[in-house]
């Protein structure tokens, strides 16, 4: 039976500076996960393994534990509460790659493709359920409020994401709205819970809050930009994965708002196409770029980060508040 | 956008005298179901309209609300955790629909073939995280405690149970711990609820518990017989999705156990077809009746029933006891 392996490797594409100041606590994290798994049916432990392992950047845990040390928290509770963060995520991954028919993320198989798509569903369920265990053994009556929250209204916005498929109805607004819940929602709890453990006052935690949900938006807006314009062999993200799946996100709202009539025919030809060709993908960014949709959704980008950063100012000056006002920078300046 | 009917219909199946004795906390949980979707997502809605509609006999909730009476319970919280254990239920069925690739459930097709997998996945979701918001509202961390354990096993359970598909050396044993988890937890936290908010001791805290364990235990015998003995005209079940999917149910490790080297091998080129076909069904059917499979499967059901009235001794007689001792005969003795 694989265990999840206590490498580097978990972080990696991160920047080094804040990679080296968690390092500690990304061994703890990852330990807590594997204390937690254990005595699971070895499937639950394969393929959690197989995503945890599989590169990501695990920004949402790290959110967590960057923002205790923000908030100055000397206890261990972060750790199990970073864990938590990240089996939601996991299992909102493990059903995403399902949902989406994914085949690849971050490069290598998904694991919808690796197992099956039973096991994804199955697994995700139980790491969804085993979260909330964890956070009812942890005790605190508002971190649970507060998580409880965000998955309702994750899955919230993934019902919302699959309705706007293929729907060129769907307004800059609408998607906001949807990237509010499906991504937005999990960062601000990241954030919030380590203020809620650390006792900060109001203020403070609805800085974390809103810092969690600006930085989740902007994060996910160049998410969306570059899936139509990554160097997938620099930054290891494939291209052309949500015009495959008819995804309204941003770049592509933008894109056939500010097309003539003729373009809006052809891009509503591809999009309904099963599935668009390379080509296909190919004349939407070439329209793209006549529209300078690229350098406008970075845009936006950066006006939610600046918000971001923005929400910080209740705290006062310090070195763990500089690395996550750098983290907001790499995070969504990242390959653009 | 539809509601949810509040019609005598969602109770079909269940015996007439029950029924009658739990109409207006039917009509109540049927409410509180409709209160608790309001606002979310149409697709939430119509889905959750449709399963919660296609006619089970809603046994679980209904278990709270009778478990309820036994304690003599006289609040109105039970209505509210009889609409969690329903939604946890529906959402393990919509997960469940798309892992078998069932097409129909309870005669009427499955709600993945109507909309699809992707909308099952995601709104199983949201029913999972709707129950767990609704259980934190109510606030009472007991019931809280019980039922996100109940959670995480069930989903143990499925996994386990993935496991098991297409493995002839799974034993009876593991067939029992399989649906333990899988059906009996649900029973087991449906009942233990109401002991909780009824706020009886622990003695019959713990009888609730086991009589719920029993019951369930019991019940998924009877289901997993009627999946090769029903008559379909009669039951509305069909038979052969178990032999389809693979699933090592009780009724083909017992056969397997007592067939021949010849029926061995038969049984096993059987199983890996894809798929099995009616002949293929029958020629099971013929074998099971040969070891009196039939009768065996019903025998152990009958043990477990008889465990969970026997659970029930620590309550002093009374109408409502008789009600739900009627109740454990007419679900283990159903079609069979």
């Amino acid at each position: 039976m694989n265990i999840i392996r206590l490498t580097k490797k978990t972080s990696e594409g991160l920047n080094e500076a804040f990679f080296n100041w968690l390092k500690n606590d990304i061994l703890k994290i990852n330990h807590e996960i594997i204390k937690n798994l254990h005595g699971s049916a070895s499937l639950i432990i394969d393929l959690s393994n197989h995503i945890i392992n599989s590169g990501g950047k695990r920004i949402r845990p790290l959110l967590t534990v960057a923002c205790a040390k923000l908030c100055k928290y000397t206890g261990e509770r972060h750790i199990n509460l970073a864990a938590v963060i990240e089996f939601i995520h996991t299992a909102t991954l493990l059903h995403d790659d399902v949902v989406d028919n994914s085949k690849k993320r971050r490069g290598k198989l998904t694991a919808n493709l690796i197992w099956d798509n039973k096991s994804s569903i199955l697994v995700g369920d139980y790491l969804l359920s085993k979260a909330f265990r964890m956070l009812i053994d942890d005790g605190s009556t508002l971190c649970l409020d507060v998580i409880s929250k965000a998955s309702l209204r994750i899955s919230n916005g993934e019902v919302k994401q699959l309705a706007s498929i293929r729907n060129f109805l769907t307004s800059e607004s609408e998607y906001l709205d949807i990237i509010n819940h499906k991504t937005a929602e999990l960062f601000s709890a990241a954030c919030t819970i380590s203020g809620i453990i650390s006792e900060v006052d109001s203020e403070k935690k609805n800085g974390l809050s809103e810092f969690g949900t600006f930085l989740g938006v902007a994060y996910q807006i160049i998410d969306d930009t570059l899936d139509y314009f990554s160097d997938s062999n620099t930054s290891g993200k494939s291209t052309g994965n949500d015009l495959k799946e008819g995804k309204m996100s941003l770049p592509l709202i933008i894109c056939y708002k500010r097309s003539n009539k003729k373009e809006k025919k052809l891009i509503e030809h591809i999009i309904f196409k099963n599935p668009p060709t390379q080509n296909d993908f190919e004349t939407i960014v070439k329209i793209m770029r006549k529209y300078n949709v690229k350098n406008d959704c970075i845009k936006k980008a950066g006006h939610f980060s600046t918000m971001a950063k923005d929400s910080l100012g209740v705290f006062s000056d310090s070195r763990e508040k500089e690395k996550i006002l750098s983290l907001v920078d790499f995070l969504t300046k990242r390959n653009t």
